[in-house]
């Protein structure tokens, strides 16, 4: 059998990105890493994903695959080892509906709270501590992981949160984690973000924050 | 083995509880519908689905699943007869996609339209006719479905439109399908509303209109 060709558009302070690399990661997946410039769109990115033209784009023996929880479910559905969806149905959906969540509920406060007025912002980290709330009203106390005793795709599609939102904390200033309110988040998220596969695949902290503080800053100017 | 117990909450009118209908007809399950009334929301749906207070949600024996595209798939994995996504996996990926891609991207253009004036009516009506010309390209002309010989999940992901959009043209006065435009697509929405299962599961479509022509006067006239 040929050797996969297996090749990823990213651009390094994507999270979505970052999921889709964890999930290569945990199934031991070898790739070729390719870093995209947003501000100058390659044409490969452009040829593979016109639709959203964004990374993250998986491309598996010449062929594309956008959205990375699709890709994330396509990987999983590729190669066998390590499962990252557990095999009940009921769960499976359970996974799929929160990853999904967290994209829909918890993604566009974040852009809405790094274009708001001082006021606005606090309303809306209220809204975002809400959902982090209900995100740990579904870890299970018995199971290190969402995934259970190993790392799955629940735990991918949500982890980031636990690198970005300290972040926005000291960007814009507000209160999104809070260790006493919810405690089994912050445990979770330090254990999942411990995992060697996972901790070895982290953009370096302090680069990330001035990554986003420029763009925000820049942002704001705009509206000065 | 004891009788699976399936409940689906829906509306009458909701495409998306719509989906489901089809995806449990298609698969010959028997289910016990419930009609909800959305302006006065039951108990129950508050009670699962308190995330987002949205029809559908399925219960199967005592368990929720919310979110259609979620529930589809878990229909598909409960149930194996009458597969709904493609084996291959490039193919499932290419599915889902395109179900989530409907949903980003033309869903939130018809609620944009629905409340917009005369001249930003046209061109999001012309961006919703991108997406559709899009679809359409996505269809293979050597097969009647996109999911291949039988109807498939994108089938039943995408169909809906087929009812929506001419009666959202006669509503919002638009224009969205184009025989000449859009040929394929347009004998793609006749050829899978005439599968028999699809076609006994419509909402009778003077009904429908008159129900969403009254919601858009009233809408409108709270901003005249």
């Amino acid at each position: 059998m040929a050797v996969d060709e297996v090749k990823l558009l990213g651009f390094w302070g994507s999270p979505f990105a970052l999921r889709v690399e964890w999930a290569l990661r945990l199934k031991g997946i070898e790739y070729e890493y390719v870093e995209e410039d947003l501000s100058n769109k390659s044409l490969m990115l452009l040829q593979y994903n016109p639709w959203y033209k964004k990374v993250p784009v998986l491309v598996h023996n010449g062929k594309p695959i956008v959205e990375s929880l699709v890709i994330i479910e396509y990987i999983d559905e590729t190669w066998k080892n390590h499962p990252l969806l557990p095999e009940d149905p009921f769960e499976r959906a359970t996974s799929r509906f929160w990853a999904k969540f967290v994209d829909d509920k918890f993604v566009p406060l974040i852009i809405k709270m790094s274009s708001s007025t001082r006021e606005q912002k606090d309303k809306v980290a209220e809204e975002a501590r809400e959902i982090l709330k209900t995100l740990e009203s579904c870890l299970n106390l018995n199971k290190p992981f969402y995934g259970g005793k190993i790392i799955g795709f629940m735990d991918i599609a949500v982890a980031w949160i636990g690198i970005w939102a300290p972040m926005l904390e000291k960007i814009i200033d507000v209160k999104l984690l809070n260790e006493e309110y919810m405690p089994l988040l912050n445990t979770w998220f330090s254990d999942v973000l411990e995992v060697l596969v996972i901790k070895e695949c982290v953009p370096p902290l302090d680069e990330l924050l001035a990554h986003y503080k420029d763009y925000y800053d820049r942002f704001m100017a705009t509206k000065a």
